[in-house]
């Protein structure tokens, strides 16, 4: 009840509407309608309650509750389910528990804070509380282990658009998945995978974005790497409208994908955005020594095609890169 | 203590040791020595036991304890930890619960029996006690999700080498990890994964072979496709010599692996025991429509190479293969 009666208001925010008339359309005492009133101020919905005049819904909270995230999205597949924590260890470590049992392709963990974020590389991935958007994809999609590249590919160009289109600004994409704001990171991806060599499991999609995070939310180690939405456009964003959207064309690119369209318009709109085509580069990969190199292309199945220092042509399909302009 | 003890009666089975002496040299009372009988009695040692001459070993039971295994074992890295169940529901199952914590690469999960064992496409495995090995390898190699088809592929070659090499007999493979006996299945490998698109978590490789089968043990659906080394060999086998041999083997393949050894040997051997080289297949891969084809080769990624009806060359990581010579 609580939710139709939020969507009412919602739908009415610009009058009064009395407890009498609420109470009447919900069927209910009004006694419950002031106590659903009390429980939506009590997670942040600011009320104003005139005495024989009735409610009136002010402004809407800065948290991500599903019913808000849910209540304008557009999806066939991804967003259907969505769990919701105010502070949770990471996303992508709750998504992992759900994949223990039965689960819908497309679920969504939401965490308004994360205590334990993590990146790639096990790295820390900070998540100040209420400022940035901490999600997880659960997802089970039907295609072999060695297209997981061409998924973490069009995820980030999902992201990207998504905010460029939202936000009104010209993002980069730093192979395979960092994206960048005038050069500094403002989304990471971490994609975890499970499942047999022929047939996946579960894949997990976390990612976190820098919405509206001051400068001081960065450490020193970060101020020169990383940047937020709003330090770059001196403006608060509106985190649900930035899920919705993001959620709504990744579900899009999903969907396209799961129906076996062709990955070459993706790819062609990927390149468009990397930012190290043509750059010299240092790429390391697990333990080995870090090759250097030109990157020329990428491939079809999202792996960096690299002229190497001594000639030869090579394939990565993951690892780190660091740009290096080679100076002899 | 059990353990030393067992291995000193090893060493003199030709003879009976008093239980005095064994009580001097193990430094314990008659009465404990006397314990230690009775619970390797209770195992399926079979010991003879003469009033003021002492014990004896006759025999060994025919299971898998960890001690039987390891006291042989000529390894680097796998099978220094081994766990054994009499019964578990599967021991790829357990191997998932034990990567959930932190974990040695190369233990080794031994059951005598299986009371859900699955093979690939989630199939049962079927798993009569103390007949057959059922085991699991847990690792955590550090390679990309791209050469785990190799790790596949080596583990299949390991497993029919040590086989042919122990039992005496001629095994082929059907690509990517059957092995079969006179055209008809002996062994099954099950490979599962964890991680990040970056970076492996853990690869459970298990497997299962059928050692001591006898006929009755197949139903109806298995008759024709599977059969056991006992019933091919007319021998009951020794399952802790074959584990130990496997072990041994793939032990040495998965160093030089890992050591960066050239897979180009590896893949020439597993060609030189392939099955549908040159033969006319039918593949399934998901819920795509079979595809048919001639297989002309197997890349150094271990993908199969298929010449398709329509004159096309086209390379599959995975899937399902079944023998259907074109008529037309």
């Amino acid at each position: 009840m609580k939710e139709s009666i939020l969507e009412y208001l919602k739908e009415n925010d610009d009058k009064y509407i009395s407890g009498e008339y609420l109470s009447n359309i919900f069927n209910v005492s009004r006694a419950a309608i002031w106590k659903v009133m009390k429980r939506l101020e009590g997670e942040g919905y600011i009320i104003e309650s005139k005495t024989k005049v009735g409610y009136k819904l002010i402004s809407l909270p800065d948290t991500l509750h599903p019913y808000e995230i849910k209540s304008s999205l557009d999806t066939k597949r991804i967003g259907k389910t969505i769990h919701y924590f105010e502070e949770i260890s990471s996303t992508n470590d709750y998504a992992k528990k759900l994949a223990q049992n039965a689960f819908e392709d497309g679920e969504v963990i939401i965490a308004g804070t994360q205590k334990s974020g993590r990146g790639r590389f096990s790295r820390e991935w900070i998540s100040p509380p209420n400022k940035g958007i901490y999600i997880s994809l659960l997802l089970k999609p039907q295609i072999s282990f060695e297209n997981i590249t061409q998924l973490t590919l069009f995820t980030a160009l999902a992201i990207c658009n998504a905010l460029e289109e939202y936000v009104g600004i010209n993002l980069e994409i730093k192979w395979p998945n960092d994206i960048l704001l005038n050069s500094k990171k403002i989304c990471g991806i971490l994609t975890e995978i499970s499942g047999e060599v022929d047939k996946i499991n579960h894949v997990i999609i976390g990612f976190g974005i820098n919405v509206n995070f001051d400068k001081v939310d960065f450490d020193d180690t970060l101020k020169n790497k990383a940047t937020s939405l709003k330090i770059e456009t001196s403006k608060t964003q509106d985190r649900k409208k930035i899920i919705q959207h993001i959620l709504t064309v990744f579900d899009k690119y999903y969907e396209d994908y799961l129906n076996g369209e062709n990955f070459e318009n993706i790819l062609k709109q990927y390149k468009s955005k990397m930012t190290i085509i043509e750059k010299n580069i240092v790429i390391s990969i697990h333990n080995n020594t870090p090759a250097s190199g030109t990157v020329i292309d990428i491939t079809n199945s999202g792996a960096l095609k690299i002229k190497m220092s001594d000639g030869s042509v090579k394939e990565f399909l993951s690892g780190e890169i660091s740009l290096n302009p080679i100076l002899d």
